[in-house]
């Protein structure tokens, strides 16, 4: 994947030069380039050099595509689903990072375990897809929910959303490494690039690819 | 409840000595004795003094009621529920104590969120209850999860069943503190006995007792 | 409750947009908001546009009623007590949630265990409540020490107050879940909203509703 | 999966009734059945009366194939490796799990990052798998180096193996979920189990079955 | 008082050859040697050398007295207090500690903060003392009520008594350094030693000796 | 001493309101006030109302003093001991909290113990004193070295000062809870005025006050 | 090496009027002095009044060279490694640390893990020093990698770089030193000075001096 | 030093056949082993089969030398210095480590700093060293203070004597890393091995081998 599909930068804490380097040198390669946590402020600065730079406010993905993956075609089905609404920025970087990569994405936002009938309503949708990335906070069931409801491989995202005994992120992260929910394997904290490029793997195993 | 309904003794690491003399000089006054974390070997020894003893090996309670209470009727209704079997000697500890100060209780056991269709076909019966107590160890979201569909007090009990960064229960204590399902609050890990003896005070306030 | 009741949302971290479309939703249903962790500006901005929305800047609750609540009469008795002074905003978070979904509110602060007296001067209120809401931070003892001295529910809420070992609420909140007093249960660091829910929840037990 | 291929039994902390109860009732129905964590007195039990069993003492894993799974072909590849010796009792679990269910194993153990010309001298064989499940303890640095290596999911497990700041598995577990290569995620400390089924969902779908 | 008073021995984990060589040349010079968690074995090895040695065996503590010890008068008061029964070997090692270096000292057992009551009838008695160690384990609060309650240092020591969310002592230690009471501080868990002797240095000042 | 010798505020976190209402309440019985944790914002507000306030920014104590304390003699002697130059805020919270209370104090300040012959230089003026407060971060050995090597009372106040693995002053807690060195014990990290109140008792009761 | 090389100063939080003093006492002897985390106010401050003073951003260090040391020669070999980019500002102050005191330095920067061959073309150039210095965040197993494949200590110093589960470093630490390679050693999180002396003092007995 | 000088093996956890297959195998190599961690039972079996293996009971050691090495000069000096007694084995790992691999031992035990005078009495010992390691438990200020005395590497050695707040170690694991002494590293808690091997390392590079 990595050498045929684009170079990835971790943008948080690169300071100008260095980010302006390594977009020039991979831009001059007719690489992709997907960048991570990348601030409005960076942002600003790439696209004075490289127009063709785009800048996703909420994912904070910061992206060149090669004139060849321009034209790919999406394939297969990758469900993405948050426990609150304030997963969604987590959720949009595990999404965009499987769109950039060649991946359908399917989003379903919003169906914590607080409010279990939402989640079974999508649950034929989430069933569809070869892969789901299950994105939550606070007590982070999510994860361990899914997987008990569906049989294809789920990857759990815990979020830093919460406070107090959250531990920034910590509650989640244990609820989802002891699910005994089958199928259920689990990333760092707010990290929605490592699982959005995983699921792409994924998926692109099931399509042959 | 306290004064009017008998004594609790924790008879873990309490040396023979001092267990008879606290069952003795409660015998004496014909109180209702609810001894919690007893060994058979301590069942044993006060067996030989006082025949009237009663234990369960399940729950490790040993209790001894009075006359007056042994003609008591058990009012309303507390339901105690768990994730898996392993956590039923903590659900046995919440029961007894809850039905030996007097509360009607329902066993909803092996409910866990891993095969969610079990939980989902017992819900009248649980919103039967004025008070549910939720018992489960490793990712320990049962707890949340009722909450969610229940509009009645739950008590969640994490256990310490599991392994690895279950923490000796710490994964389950921590999901629970942060489920965002409201009426929901929190024990002590293991703590059956704190369960029930709550869940008492709650069905009696709702008995009008 | 929920249902019937209104509907909760948590403002901290929402965007405007998300926030607006949330608040107008709901308003045009007629139906109850209260608005936790609302900042001012989130006040100002959500007034502009509902100009019947209420805000408490101690306990930061962005309220608004449905014509149907506000003929409400308050009903039975929840006792909201704090350890110190600083522990107010999270003892009003509670107490004005309990007031909102319809509980008669005692507030009783500043009573924490460094000077005993004046918390024994207030027993007698304190037990004349059906449910006890508990709120200290640093060591926390508030909660066990009146669990020791009444025999109504205790919610405890550990706050985050306090510096060096206390470790953002960790000490109050290991305190708390290690109380040997009965009847004590315990929320989430800080979270008074949680409190407040379920001591209504008991309250209205207590009273039939 | 689950469902059309077997039952799995978490034998550890089990009584002997309630084991021999559950492998009653999926023997009569011809179901496989897939039992984890079990000691060598609970195979002797079921042994007597369900002569069909086998049992793996390293592994400890004690089966029953229904006799239509009998005659399964093993499908596919999935690479099970290992830092050292001492996690090979967790990498067999994984391993055998994965034949369980289907999938064709090859394993490779002793291949940790303190001699990397052993793990880079068989590169292309693991290569060659759909997925790589690396079972590493103390560091557990392995998983993020093999991740670094190949484009194939690997799915890391940390093991308890080692001693003093290793904290039962917490820094193997820390390592991998921190690890910033691509395609990498993690299951519960000595959770071979997880890994083997996640491992053969993953492999089934490349295989398109 | 140390090069005055006698020598400390931490037996715990000495070999019988280490032992008997400390206590051989302790003797001959005739000092006082006091032994701590000693366990009976040792004891009855040490005592067929030393047929003078003395042991507790609820502190642990093996003792040879020098023949100007012997004579000495106790002086002062220190007054040692628990929450509960499982406290009183830790208060014994600081008692007999105290003793053995010559202060005399008021036993206060099983006054714990569930039952507040009982720690109220005592407090004249605990006022007379020049110093009170405070020996709690669970929630351990007595330290900071007591400290609360008198003007003399207080000494709280946390023990290990308790389970789950007690992390072998850790909630009783956080809760008594978090206190706010004044005139209080904290040695390790379970170091009933620590505080006796502590206890005695003030206590001597106290009594300008 | 707490109702002869006045009252103490912690300052921080409190809100103007609430701190003028103090001061105001306890200037017109002139009580000594002493306040910790002021910021020099709080100061010139109380400042305003009440201009015989004083301020120091190192310790961050703001005082008033009653006529009748302002004639007081220092009594006795506390040593106040720092490992660096870093603790001395804490340091002189401590040394002020005890001379504002009449103790008399010696400062022997940056005395750690990665230069040794600094501190034994220093050995007989901290030997003559009644009671020493230790005040150190990062490794916080500080106390354990002093108590090994004086025969009174040492408190050990840990700080915050350090990076990485000190965790905010655990490191240097930890250390002094361990410390096997005799007549040590400790207080919250960051806790100077815990140790100059505490001090302060221990010094009257040396002087027979 | 301490005597005859010149004084440490660590800035970080050194008031303006204490960095003067000691720069003043340390130039006014002709000494070397090595100031660590120091701001560019500082710097600014310190040039004020001793122009000769030099400071790199990176690194952060503040130094002065006396007349003999500017004419020293760099002897030996040290190298020093990073695993991205974001650890150089760690490695800098190593690294200039280690030429301060006289070492020659070899910087190899970015040759983490996650693409392991970079590290393997510059394995002559790492096994020609006399020691190493391996500095990573995150997961942090650079500096085992190295260790298992060269002969001389390597000293580990473990980055806050990273987010979610790398604690601040922890997980790099505590990989680090659950490293089975042998000849590793660690220092604290981001002691890049720390390191770079403790190369020195190697570096110096392999030259030698 | 690895290749040349001969193999180890971590015996702890190994099946006696795992165990008798490596010593075979190294055997007939004439290889030097060395085997950490063996129990007695181990060194029994072994012994059966190569009469020639030695074994030490405090350190755990189980070794065979070859024909070469075993003519041998010990070279350069490594100090190993413990705080206590209890700390030994550890020493005795990291002593008879570095005496395997060539270097020359100095043993300075039980000079803890609670009794500084004994450590300050071996000084110039201590001093000619090439290297010291510095063993201890509990608080394990050990290893700071000898570095602030010493011009040459320290390697610190946490070890997990103690009880309570010691955390199996973890207490003199922080202290060292802490430590603001210069030329400290640390190794895992206990791990004598590590640290007798690098001394190695660097007592050869002081002897130019
Ligand atoms: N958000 C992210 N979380 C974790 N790892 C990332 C993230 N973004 C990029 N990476 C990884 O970091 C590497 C690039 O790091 P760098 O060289 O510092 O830009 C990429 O190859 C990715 O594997
Ligand atoms: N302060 C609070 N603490 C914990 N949970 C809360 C709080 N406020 C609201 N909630 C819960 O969060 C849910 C709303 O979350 P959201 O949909 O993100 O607004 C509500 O249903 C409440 O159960
Ligand atoms: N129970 C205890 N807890 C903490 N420290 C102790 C205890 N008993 C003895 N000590 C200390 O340990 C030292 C003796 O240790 P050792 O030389 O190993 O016998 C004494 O001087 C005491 O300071
Ligand atoms: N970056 C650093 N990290 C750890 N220790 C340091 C650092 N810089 C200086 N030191 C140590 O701190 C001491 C100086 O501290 P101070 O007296 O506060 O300037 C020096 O002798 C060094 O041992
Ligand atoms: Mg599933
Ligand atoms: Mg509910
Ligand atoms: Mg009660
Ligand atoms: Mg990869
Ligand atoms: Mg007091
Ligand atoms: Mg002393
Ligand atoms: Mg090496
Ligand atoms: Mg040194």
């Amino acid at each position: 994947l990595r050498s045929g599909f684009g170079e990835v930068v971790y943008c948080q804490g690169k300071s100008n030069e260095q980010l302006l380097r390594i977009y020039e040198r991979l831009y001059e390669q007719d690489r992709n380039v997907l960048g991570t946590r990348a601030s409005r402020e960076q942002y600003e600065l790439v696209k004075k050099y490289f127009p063709k730079v785009q800048y996703d406010s909420v994912s904070r993905i910061l992206s060149i595509r090669s004139k060849e993956q321009e034209e790919y075609q999406l394939i297969g089905c990758i469900a993405v689903c948050t426990g609150g609404t304030s997963d969604i920025p987590v959720a949009e970087e595990a999404a965009q990072t499987a769109e950039f990569f060649g991946s359908q994405v399917l989003r379903i936002y919003d169906v914590g375990i607080a409010g279990l009938h939402r989640l079974l309503s999508k649950l034929d949708e989430i069933r569809s897809a070869n892969c789901i990335i299950a994105v939550a906070g606070m007590e982070g069931a999510l994860g361990g929910v899914i997987a008990g409801l569906v049989d294809k491989p789920v990857i759990a995202v815990p979020t830093s959303i919460g406070y107090g005994a959250n531990f920034g992120g910590v509650s989640a992260l244990l609820t989802m490494l002891n699910s005994c929910a089958e199928g259920l394997s689990v990333v760092n904290i707010d990290n929605g690039f490592g699982a959005g490029y995983l699921a792409t793997q994924i998926n692109r195993l099931a399509c042959n690819k």
